[in-house]
């Protein structure tokens, strides 16, 4: 395409909003623009990038046997109170009534819609396995949309739903889009991590993954075992049991320590390590209160905690709701002397410590030497923290390293809970009714080019890798007035066009420093530069990976540049 | 693909409330579902069609250089404050609140949006002409959904926008996108008109042109004259001035009619020709009061009054608003002793009108051998009817004919209405601020769908036009079971596949009369059935349009399916 009237904006100053590499580039490269919050558009190049990726998603489900459906962004809230969502899901949703006084949504995600179609559709385990999937728009009203179209309000996702007889088709299901997946974001040219996640109550082992592109901006942390290779989201990783030291236990002692409330001042105070001092924490789970100690040190998972508690929300009590509750204030809290009906739970490592310090329970008052079991009763120990930077990986005992992603596809073991939900059933072979036993498959596509871009670019602009760059040669005469150039590098444009190659043409009268910021800005893999050589027969051929250049004959640039295209790696 | 796993829901019974051939086929062809009142699910035949409808489009737009972008389908409530939109549109509008109460709209159509965009992105005649266009989803919350697809609440538009210097650009560009069209809705195999439309206030001559699928369901009517080529929409097309006759004027004289209220009941009463009486209406102009005088066959044109009287609604008046004017009941009013302040306007077969009958303004009383500008006065008689069949033709006077269609594209010139509203400037040549001079243009992907089939089909199914059809070609062994059948039909299958021919493989167990039903109604069209012959070394090949059918040697299948496929027609 000819690049003076294509609308492709450029933009030298990185627009003010833009805090992330992805986001700036892709608004100084004329990729998309903000409508308004959350909200984008794509422009030409942005749009060809989307289309690139989504070509690659639809070819890889399509490998897999999945089938192609499109469905509605608008859904009936019927739907969302059959599945128990319409209550549950929050301000996210993004709720409206039509003309006629009824509930819609506009849906963040489709589970009650395809579960109802299969329900309708589908009533023999002969027409079982199916996989379908869409590419489509979905909504979700974020609080704080960031970084352009990685946290968007409205996005493009493909969201696939498996469903199968039993759970060991479901493996098969899950594992055949496992398998897209890593195909997928390969070919997107992305550095990702297929990571354990938390699958809830239903995932169980092995049932969900999700699929990290790796980037410092990223919002997950990954945790990865250098040695075995385990990989899981830190609200998913398990600690392994700490064992408990052999020491002798101190006497239990009343300390004073005026004003020394949070575990960062007490340990200072105290001069011990912060892992001396368990911290007593008050939470609501569901509509249960409940103490969680904790390691000074550590963090609560609040995933694992909602899991082993099996509830639905969970989160930490107000000041003023625990003063209601105790009659003191936060800062002191400890769990001796605590009501008898308060639930007490605690942390593994909180298991294995000896002469801890604790909360007396009383303004300006600590204790020592405290040990669970002498000093105070503890109803269960979990894991209940997030396993932190060097602790032993679960699976072999080496010392865990730290990444960060940007999750881009997450593949889920559903199970029975939306069949259930809405009595999605079938007959067996023995004419029994049974519910169809459900996998859901999402990849963020808008995302994903976000991720790619986040991974693909240097100080001057975005480099393209080539399977989803929008073009793949960029053909530039330095100055359009010189017949001689422009007749070149036209010649030179219609012939890679001839031959199927996706070509760029700035025909623009701009300044040649001008059309190569652009050029780096918008970061197609190969230039040809057409300028004062073609006197004497040359054009230039520059990577705009490497940056690195070389003269070509003009009569050689076409097969020069088809065999290059074979080989340029992604 | 393997028909077995596929979700072709097929149904031998008419869904009850289909009304209508394409959407009775669409659903009983297994290619949509509704999902609630106008929202459909497009299945994997369903979204096949539209994929290739989708993809006919964008070739279309490519070639004729309009650049592909993607809009969000929300849009902020201010876009369409600014356009005067937000108070003008009805409660087709959706709209609805995010999470911090701020108003926005699921977008009908996105005018705004894209001027918008324009507006602050381009800046100088350089970049001018434009032309962008998005596959998108678009909403209207449509009172009475229906006919599928044809009528739904959310549906898929092809929408584009062009932006020029002036209005000669304008022409150039208007052109173009017309051409494109053309090209569009012939290769999607349809039989349709490019007719000329309303084009309000702006469109002018030539300025709005719709493109009519022809069919019996259309809700729009197409006049066009057999000899010259005109075709318009009634609403647009014009009458040419009626010949006044000359005739003796016999005298005004009052007329008892009693209960003779209706146009029909009067002329049977008084043994007259209804185009003898005069009718006499009141209509609301925006907030204007105004008569309307037209023959007792004619039918106002709103449009045409709307445009005369440069007016946003007309309506007639309620009969207790009428009464409250003037003191009386409708069913006896005419235009003679009618209160001086009131409009009085005229249809120009009116003024042709010799010693016609009218209203008395009195109950149970009318005139007869009433004249204009004798008996009473007409401030401005102009072209306010519906042309009726067999009416002259406005360009070549030989009587008109009729027609119904489907509006499957519309090509509208703006000129600066939403520039203007919106601010869309840039610099021309001499660094003067112009105004954007805009067309817009739009194709009903999914309506398009729908009128394929509306045209295509038979009372066994769907036949669908090769450019739009799901598969080529339909292998079909007639028992599964039977070992050498289902090799040879896999064997064609696997054949036709590397080939690169879209097949669809019938793998079910089912009885082949089951299957042959499917087929038809599926509606591929070749059809290669496997059957007994196989063991003399025929299979057959069968032609869905026509329903011939002829066997063919088991190794010459692929070689005689290509050269069909080639020539296939439309």
């Amino acid at each position: 395409m000819k690049q003076q009237k294509l609308l492709i904006p450029t933009l030298r100053e990185v627009p003010s909003d833009a805090e992330v590499t992805s986001h700036k580039l892709m608004m100084r490269a004329g990729l998309i623009r903000q409508l308004v919050s959350g909200v984008y558009t794509y422009l030409p190049l942005g749009f060809k990038v989307l289309k690139k990726v989504e070509a690659i998603v639809r070819e890889e489900m399509n490998r897999s046997e999945a089938q192609e459906i499109l469905t509605s962004a608008i859904q009936p809230a019927e739907l969302w109170q059959e599945s128990g969502r319409w209550d549950a899901y929050g301000p996210e949703l993004m709720r409206f009534k039509d003309r006629h006084d009824r509930d819609f949504v506009l849906g963040p995600t489709h589970e009650e819609v395809f579960t109802s179609l299969m329900r309708d559709e589908i009533n023999s385990y002969k027409k079982l396995p199916v996989t379908i999937y869409q590419i489509q728009t979905k909504y979700r009203d974020e609080r704080r949309p960031r970084f352009g179209v990685i946290r968007a309000r409205e996005f493009i996702m493909k969201d696939a739903y498996s469903f199968d007889v039993d759970t060991a088709g479901l493996d098969e299901s899950y594992q055949a889009m496992y398998d897209a997946y890593h195909r997928t974001f390969k070919r997107c040219g992305l550095n990702y991590r297929a990571i354990e996640a938390d699958g809830g109550a239903i995932g169980g082992e092995g049932g969900t993954h999700e699929f990290m592109a790796l980037s410092e901006i990223g919002e997950d942390t990954i945790v990865h075992c250098p040695t075995c290779g385990f990989a899981a989201n830190i609200e998913k990783a398990e600690n392994i049991k700490v064992p408990k030291q052999q020491q002798n236990l101190e006497e239990l002692t009343l300390i004073e320590t005026p004003n020394q409330k949070s575990i960062k001042e007490l340990a200072s105070f105290l001069q011990v390590e912060e892992k001396t001092i368990i911290k007593t924490l008050l939470y609501k789970a569901d509509e249960q209160q409940i103490v969680v100690l904790i390691a000074g040190d550590d963090e609560v998972n609040d995933i694992k905690l909602k899991n082993l508690l099996d509830a639905t929300n969970v989160s930490m009590l107000q000041d003023d709701e625990i003063e209601a509750l105790l009659g003191q204030k936060p800062g002191f809290l400890g769990p001796k002397g605590l009501p008898a009906n308060l639930r007490i739970i605690a942390d593994y490592k909180v298991e294995a410590m000896n002469n801890a310090v604790i909360g007396a329970n009383k303004k300006d008052y600590h204790y020592k030497n405290a040990n669970p079991g002498r000093d105070f009763n503890v109803e269960q120990f979990a894991d209940l923290r997030n396993i932190q930077l060097g602790d032993p990986c679960p699976k072999c005992n080496t010392p865990v390293l730290f990444d960060r992603g940007i999750e881009v596809g997450h593949v889920f073991k559903l199970g029975t809970k939306y069949s259930k939900a809405l009595r999605a059933k079938f007959l067996d072979e023995n004419g029994k009714e049974q519910l169809m036993v459900m996998g859901c498959y999402g990849i963020g596509v808008s995302r994903t080019v976000a991720a790619i871009v986040e991974q693909h670019s240097d100080e001057n602009g975005i480099i393209w890798p080539k399977e989803v760059a929008p073009f793949h040669v960029h053909v530039i005469p330095i100055n359009v007035k010189n017949e001689k150039q422009y007749e070149v590098a036209l010649n030179i444009y219609n012939d890679l066009l001839a031959k199927g190659v996706e070509v760029l043409f700035d025909d623009r009268l701009d300044r040649a420093g001008s059309k190569f910021k652009d050029a780096d800005l918008i970061g197609i893999p190969l230039r040809i530069v057409v300028g004062g050589k073609v006197d004497e027969g040359f054009v230039e051929l520059k990577y705009r990976k490497t940056g690195e250049s070389r003269d070509l004959e003009i009569t050689q640039v076409t097969s020069v540049l088809l065999e290059e295209l074979n080989q340029l790696d992604l």
